[in-house]
């Protein structure tokens, strides 16, 4: 954590969470399941305006295809993506207890608590030297402190070597797999520290919810694990609707669902969760893009892959257009999607300093992806994966039109035919027939598929010696058949192609819009200086839940005519208005609480208005205060609020009000 | 169908819709999976400004706390609910095929198509008559006709008593449970149509898809049937996050889930749909609305229960004040509800002369609601309901506060304390322990919950006889059990209340957000006068998926740069441009085919734009086009767009162009 900006009480944080109901536990009032969270009114509208600045920089700005297709997924279609067989976590269960856990965070959980434990032996270690204490007193200091946390064993010093070996292994964690993480369990002895149990060898768990559609029981679906399937299967639809024309995207939001094994860190991992997928088709023989230009020169923190087997994790500085033509990002638009990516990331609020892209390691990479980058934010929880942007390569589409046989590629028609030669068998029917029987037919369609220097051989034989041989394999007549050259007439032809079909790459940039909407709310997390019980997230009028908060002074009945007038002015220059006129709350703790929902603005109306028409306008970060007539200041919002001028200017613009006495009403 | 204004060729609108790709069905390149669809670009389009205007008309308006929560409920919340045990539909199966049929639809299907035999029995024979031919002929024409649709049988004339009782049955049909289902079923020999065979009895068959959360396989959870469930989940916080404020409403938009037996009607029964859902909270006491003087006017269609049941289908016309006052509605709040929703669908486009509302019937009515009505819209498939408005008194919170021994109800300070007199009985538990052991606190607590009559014969006993027998039932120590006057103290006290604690009831206004869409498409289809194959999609510039088209004449290049002008200004006022720069298309085929997206306006780029800077604006329904720089237009588009102007006044101001020759040059 220590060179991370973030400074975070966490506890302190999610009581504030769930006091303004940004999200909570589903199903509170029951005994709640792990992995699920309700939005509050707080959280679904800071959840949205995410979702539409996302819309408004990805879908609108690069005039996407948006779809919305269905959750549940009949299982064929997961056989054919590979996510049956293999979206899976490995899983561990406690010999005794039976618990289930995560083999990777096992081991993680396991060998950070040993190198913390051997850092802080080599503290005490040092303590001791420099007071000129034996080690033993160091260890029964380490005792002591051990027995204060319950009984946890005393720090222990681990070799050089064996330490080395550890973060080695942490720093390539994602590159294990099964097998893999076996051996570190059983090299390392590594037991449930919960219970100090041995645990079983890690066995493949199914991350997908399973069903079954209609009565019959027989038809078995799952909940989707990802967007990306549905917007495949619409492929050919699309390119349709999109008059044949490439490159173009679609684009969906939407719910998707993993069946954790034992989710934990509040929102960053859990069962149920709102996505955002791009699906952005390109010609694999041109991964270029036409606005590679506007991102090429921003300069972004990447851990690319090499970097990470040497088990380092400080990122390197590189400009987009630098890391394509170095080969570190491997084209174009992957290069464009990262800039685009990190764009939206820190206009919405993330700090630059607190994220960095991250490469898939060869092991760790999704099965379907040839390359894959994360966009990683930095949290009190660590780094957090949250924007994956991974090149699928033709994989699915490929997968599916074998699976359905219909044909999911894109015809183009080329300027200039495409003259060239090509060696052709034609197999004379008649003859093969008679001659081969059964084998007569796959015989010939051996011939057609040959390449080019087995057909040259072929033609050769017959030529040579009147004959030759062609071997079936993998099919029901396998064995050798002779032709002869009355069967099949070889020939070099010119071809004249008009029209090139290819199976398009997919680039997909896919955002877990609740990690986002979490890791923000981290970076915006701040308390007063002079009093850190008041707390305040400091989210830009772009994302704010709620933009503007309108309240009366006190409770006193003059006020609720012109608070009325207020919020209705407000709103109808597009500002949402939020009232808080509860009486029972003094003026400071009602702005403390809006600062708490990250409310930027506050209109107050007090005795002034009355006398003058006038009212006073606050910002929740600087807690300044000016004054001016309804009419200006409501304007004045609505320009704040849509950037069009800001908190800054105004100040030099306006004498600031006293607000000692209202800050301090709490 | 007669007395509808619907004239809609409803295999041409499918056809549109999917080669506009509005919407299609699910996993088309695999089998596909009946109930399931996706929306394309279109669809999305359309169905998220429907929710925006949702949002915008209830949510917004009303200062509602909008929600999101989890789709995946577990078991429990849905057992308290009751919907594991009721939310089933009846189901039977073919004797033979094993093909599942919904036992309503299946009795629905046959009658109607008997009334049908029967009607078209009665024509013939009336022909006949008038011809002076005998009824012989006209059987033999009936046969002739039969054979024609492929052996269906020759019209069956039904007696009058008999054609008179399916009628009565079908006007009711939602009004028979399994049973007597399962007898209408018997009685009139209802067999599978499509076999001819005949079916078991109705079985109920849980509409929910179920699923197990997390590895252990033993946590069952369900797909959310609807949205309300997670709203009363988290009254408490959201009453809390209201200032303890009555009455309140949250608001849900999202996916809820059916397993239908057997899905039809393309998107008005389906497995998965959105829903936007509304928990008005409201105290029993009181079911007023502070703005219901703003509905009270509009009259509405309605078709109360009583009238059904009388075997009519003909709504009655009353405003919703008098329905209130006459007790035809139950309440303010619901007639309320019934305004707005009523204002909500005429205004995204709903024909009123094709909207009616519905009472639920009493075996009709969900399991959990006191009353129901449904706006029921009328669309080829026969009258849709597409909004739900129920009152569901205080169940829901009632059955979860009694699993969860959690209180879910609102304490209200009195503005005046309520004093009364009331009978109290004190134990003296010193006597009670020891003179009746095990069944002291059992006693003691049936003293103390016993109503005020039976507590006065308690003590009058004890008074005269000096003891008195109290009965337990249902507890562990069930019988009688003597008392005497030295272990209770049964006096009259004066008590003083200052709060008032209740549980709310809830009035829910719920939307089949995809149905609704549905209906739109059908009232707003049409087929342009001169040409039946031009179709038009007339929605208003709200609800319309695309506002504005920008096209050139042609593809020369020159219209390339204004194009894009065009389209840049367009955007700048904050209307989306589609650009349909495909130039193998006609002008008058790009026209064509953004009537049948139904994009209200189009700004086209020719000759005459290079000379002076003018563009043309069309309009969709009218097709008429007038002429203007492109400043004056794009400002004219927005303030059509934004309803500030209408396209009649446009026309007063300006000339028309002569469109005759790009409208046909398709």
């Amino acid at each position: 954590m220590s060179e991370s900006k973030l400074n975070v009480d966490r506890a302190a944080l999610e009581q504030l969470l769930q006091k303004r109901f940004f999200f909570a536990p589903s199903f509170g009032i029951y005994e709640g399941v792990k992995g699920l969270y309700d939005y509050g009114p707080t959280g679904t509208a800071l959840q949205q305006n995410l979702i539409n600045l996302w819309r408004q920089h990805f879908i609108i700005e690069e005039d996407m295809l948006e779809v919305d297709c269905a959750i549940i997924t009949p299982s064929k279609v997961l056989e054919t993506s590979g996510h049956v067989a293999k979206f899976a976590d490995w899983m561990c269960r406690d010999t005794v207890s039976h618990d289930f856990r995560r083999a990777d965070h096992l081991v993680e959980e396991v060998l950070e608590a040993r190198l913390e434990s051997d850092a802080l032996a080599r503290k005490m270690a040092e303590a001791s030297l420099a007071d000129g204490a034996t080690t033993d007193a160091a260890a029964k200091a380490g005792a002591k402190k051990g027995k204060k946390k319950g009984g946890a064993p005393a720090p222990t010093k681990l070799d050089d070597a064996v330490a080395e070996e550890y973060r080695n292994i942490l720093a390539q964690i994602d590159n294990f797999n099964g097998d893999g993480l076996g051996e570190l369990i059983t090299k390392y002895d590594i037991r449930n520290p919960e219970t100090g149990n041995a645990v079983t060898p890690p066995a493949a768990f199914n991350l997908m919810f399973e069903s079954s559609i209609g009565p019959t029981g027989t038809l078995k679906g799952y909940l989707r694990p990802e967007t990306a399937q549905g917007q495949f299967m619409n492929f050919s639809r699309l390119l349709e609707f999109n008059n044949q024309k490439m490159p173009f995207a679609s684009a969906m939001v939407g719910r998707s669902f993993r069946n954790e094994i034992s989710p934990r860190s509040g929102l960053l991992r859990v069962r149920e969760f709102t996505m955002a997928e791009i699906e952005h088709y390109v010609d694999p023989l041109n991964k270029d893009h036409q606005r590679f230009d506007d991102v090429a020169g921003i300069a972004l923190p990447l851990l690319p892959g090499t970097v990470q087997l040497e088990g380092k994790s400080n990122p390197i500085y590189m400009t987009i257009g630098d890391a394509v033509e170095k080969g570190v990002v491997d084209n174009k638009t992957l290069g464009y999607f990262l800039g685009r990516i990190y764009l939206y990331l820190t206009t919405i609020g993330i700090k630059p300093e607190l994220l960095r892209f991250r490469q898939h390691l060869n092991n760790e990479m999704a099965h379907y992806a040839c390359d894959c980058w994360d966009a990683e934010i930095k949290t009190t929880y660590g780094w957090i994966e949250c924007v994956g942007c991974a090149d699928r390569s033709a994989y699915d589409l490929c997968v599916h039109a074998a699976a359905t046989k219909k044909k999911l590629c894109v015809r183009e028609n080329l300027p200039e035919p495409r003259v060239f030669e090509k060696l052709e068998c034609e197999p004379n029917s008649k003859v093969f027939g008679p001659r081969l029987k059964r084998a007569a037919k796959p015989v010939q369609e051996h011939l057609q598929t040959l390449p080019e220097e087995s057909l040259e051989a072929v033609s050769a034989a017959l030529a040579k010696d009147g004959k030759a041989t062609v071997t079936l394999s993998g099919t029901a007549v396998d064995g050798d058949y002779e032709i002869t050259p009355d069967m099949v007439n070889i020939e070099r032809r010119t071809i004249t192609e008009h029209v090139r079909e290819y199976t398009p790459n997919v680039i997909e940039p896919s955002f877990g819009v609740g990690r986002i909407l979490y890791a923000l709310i981290e970076h915006s997390y701040s308390v007063r200086a002079d009093d850190e019980q008041r707390a305040v997230l400091s989210f830009n009028a772009a994302v704010a839940p709620f933009k503007c908060l309108v309240l009366p002074l006190s409770g006193h009945a003059s006020f609720e005519e012109p608070l009325r007038n207020a919020a209705r002015r407000l709103r109808a220059v597009g500002v949402p208005a939020r009232v808080d006129d509860a009486a029972s709350a003094s003026i400071g703790r009602r702005y403390a609480r809006n600062d708490e929902l990250g409310t930027p603005f506050a209109i107050t109306v007090d005795f002034q208005t009355a006398e003058d028409g006038t009212v006073t306008l606050r910002e929740r970060d600087t807690t300044k205060q000016i004054r001016g007539s309804l009419d200006e200041i409501v304007q004045l919002v609505k320009n704040l609020v849509n950037g069009e001028i800001t908190w800054d200017v105004v100040l030099t613009k306006y004498e600031l009000v006293n607000t000692v006495a209202s800050e301090n009403d709490a």
